[in-house]
């Protein structure tokens, strides 16, 4: 049987006054909502308020927590303990599932935002710290990771904590040999032709390798797949993908 | 049988740095802990530290949300709509029942701080936000609500929206004759005589009438007792107040 | 000499990753930009970016204090005291003074923000705290309030404190008899119509009487009027109320 | 002429209802008074009182500014770009020198707090960011910066900047080799023997050489030396600091 990589977006980033974001036009597209939890971004009614939208699209809800930072919308590591974070995530987990059951649903996984995705991403001991949260409050909830070319690391850890995890790749960012994404600041950090996406999400949902920056081949774990729903063109790159990935399931 | 009001304690009023209530002295001795769910006091990690504590000691787990008011400790009132006060109980509900589900315990009440429970108890279209709140998170949870002379109004309320209130009386506080607390700024307000304050709390535990400050007597319902652990001298009155009751309980 | 009322327009209420108003294009109307200080809207470096806009345009630029509420955008009132609101005003004008000093300019007037604007005009002891703020940072700053058609009394209170006045009024929003703004929830409280707009704003500057919505007549002082720089709808009445005032002045 | 370092001492710690710090009690002991400003501790009206209190004592008034972290009290390292440090500054300064305007005063000088302090010290773009913020408020206030066996590199860049530094010293800490504060973490790290604390002053304010903790000898520049206030037996070593830095002023 043909799987695909979810289509896992950010939503719920606005905050009181402020809007981001085009949850509305996005939302039918993805198969996953990361909703923010009102540390790094969204609040108590955005949040509610984006939940109900994914309920209406039947789509997955994960919980998107970040560090306590709105004025740097969680951009900026925090040299936060694995104690802390743990408690952190824990908290703001907590928040977004009680808005879901009074929506009647529930979530459905957990990633972390920002830097505290990228800081998890390169400490083991973070890691562990978000890996506790998530297993001391429901076992069974996947957590999303970074997929990288050398993942047995992780997922011994995961294996050890209980947790599932599901490995996340991009289709509009360049890898370097190690499977890490290159740094924005680098050129050809980031694709803008949406033939060129399309393509690198084809290639992941098929196993098969990316040329990463280095000229060297590169095999990623892909469960799920990270789109944008930032703007007009992004959310264009988003039903190509899922146009792509639904030839791929029907064929 | 015999039934006494439960005895209730505002709990887990640190906030990073900042300690603030004698939490380990005065959880023993009470049956219900209200929990400060972040936004007018606590953080993740105080809030888990104190899940822990009452778990320890066999007492129940009440969120106690409040406004988002930090530097106020929730004691300014805010016009919040019914609308935004409902999507912010419900936040902090859920962000300390998950603290609670990690704890292996979960949540037995709510009760909101402050302005606005004050708020609650005069305006019952903010009212009916809270038991919104309440009643689509979980409409098995009690409700504390400020006892008065009048409760028929809230019990209507309460009973279109499915929800169990708990009323809460103080021993430690004059009551005017509409039920009402006395305002602190009035003389004679709060009781300071620790005789006078447990034969306050036996009468209420008896559901005999006090005299209000006017003359009159006022029966109350009295399903919980407010006390408090912030110094010394509230702590003796807590134990006090439950030799008491035990002593109502065995005769 | 013919003199106009000073166009006000808030600006820097963007805040980290979030955006909100047309600055950069209706600062070059504008005679004065209130600009906001960390509470309800604005950081650091909205504020600098935003000082340097106003530098650059020859604009004056005010101090823009609200409430502290991210959240609410400044737009629910808190039941601080009088002592707390000229405490919190006094933060935030030095705040946006300091910025200011750093760009070799400096702070022209003070007008509070949202609720904390609005409480102040309903409540005197509140403005008297504020005008302590202000003769306490500054005596020559004058300070902007809501314009009426009873004006003595808070004129009183300023000269009692030393403090100079600025009456602000309002070209799109109808009044009542009162001179009081007609609340946005009442039909006809908010003109879209340009033509009214800016008839209003000249009868304001001419010093003439508008028509309430009792069908009384009202004058009001108007040493400036508050202009919106949202959309292009309202930059478009700004630079048609900037005209027609230079019509006035060149007459 | 002999000169000894001048006692600087954190203050205005507090934080709404939250109590941090016996400021009354040190306050009279010491020559500088390093205040919150509002991002790790303090509010207007804490910052108001402190301000006044250094006032009464006729205490120099430094601004204390720190990352925007309430919870983690400043403590945990932002990744914050030097932009963003600079503005961060510069906001903590204006607000704090407001307050000092309202008083009658004036800031003295500026000491970045906790881990900001710790940052600049070891990442020189971030300590250049910090200077911009102040020379760009008024190049005559000097910055205290943690005094090193090296002290030329931060020299020459103060120098560039047309900064005055005012080198820190600590007498309850051990240095290393390097002229580094040994970690808290390792043993030996805090002196609490008053007589050690003592002759380690004594020793910075004649400009003799320390030992370090690798038994090697080090001068350091002291300017000002940190002393406490959090608890007795720190207010009794200020004391005891000052009495022998008189008999070293009247020798």
């Amino acid at each position: 049987m043909t799987t695909v990589p979810l289509l896992n977006c950010d939503m719920g980033e606005s905050f009181g006054n402020w809007k981001l974001g085009l949850d509305d036009e996005v939302m039918p597209h993805v198969d996953c909502a990361n909703i923010a939890c009102g540390y790094h971004a969204s609040d108590p009614h955005v949040m509610r308020r984006t939940v109900e939208l994914a309920v209406e699209h039947g789509v997955r809800i994960g919980a998107h927590p970040g560090y306590p930072d709105l004025m740097g919308f969680g951009r900026r590591s925090m040299a936060c303990s694995p104690a802390e974070a743990e408690d952190m995530v824990l908290y703001q987990i907590g928040a977004l599932a009680g808005i879901c059951q009074a929506a009647g649903t529930s979530l459905s996984y957990v990633k972390p935002h920002g830097a505290l995705y990228n800081d998890m991403t390169a400490d083991m001991a973070l890691l562990e710290g978000v890996m506790r949260a998530v297993a001391s409050y429901d076992v069974h909830l996947p957590l999303m990771v970074m997929s990288t070319a050398d993942p047995g690391p992780t997922r011994e850890l995961a294996n050890r904590m209980g947790i599932t995890l599901w490995f996340e790749t991009f289709a509009d960012r360049a890898y370097d040999g190690r499977g890490r994404l290159v740094s924005r600041r680098e050129p050809g950090a980031v694709h803008h032709d949406q033939e060129t996406i399309v393509s690198q999400a084809v290639a992941l949902a098929r196993g098969e390798a990316l040329t990463a920056n280095d000229g060297t081949t590169l095999v990623l774990p892909a469960d799920t797949l990270c789109v944008h729903g930032d703007n007009p063109e992004s959310i264009a790159a988003v039903k190509a993908i899922r146009e792509a990935f639904e030839e791929l399931l029907s064929a």
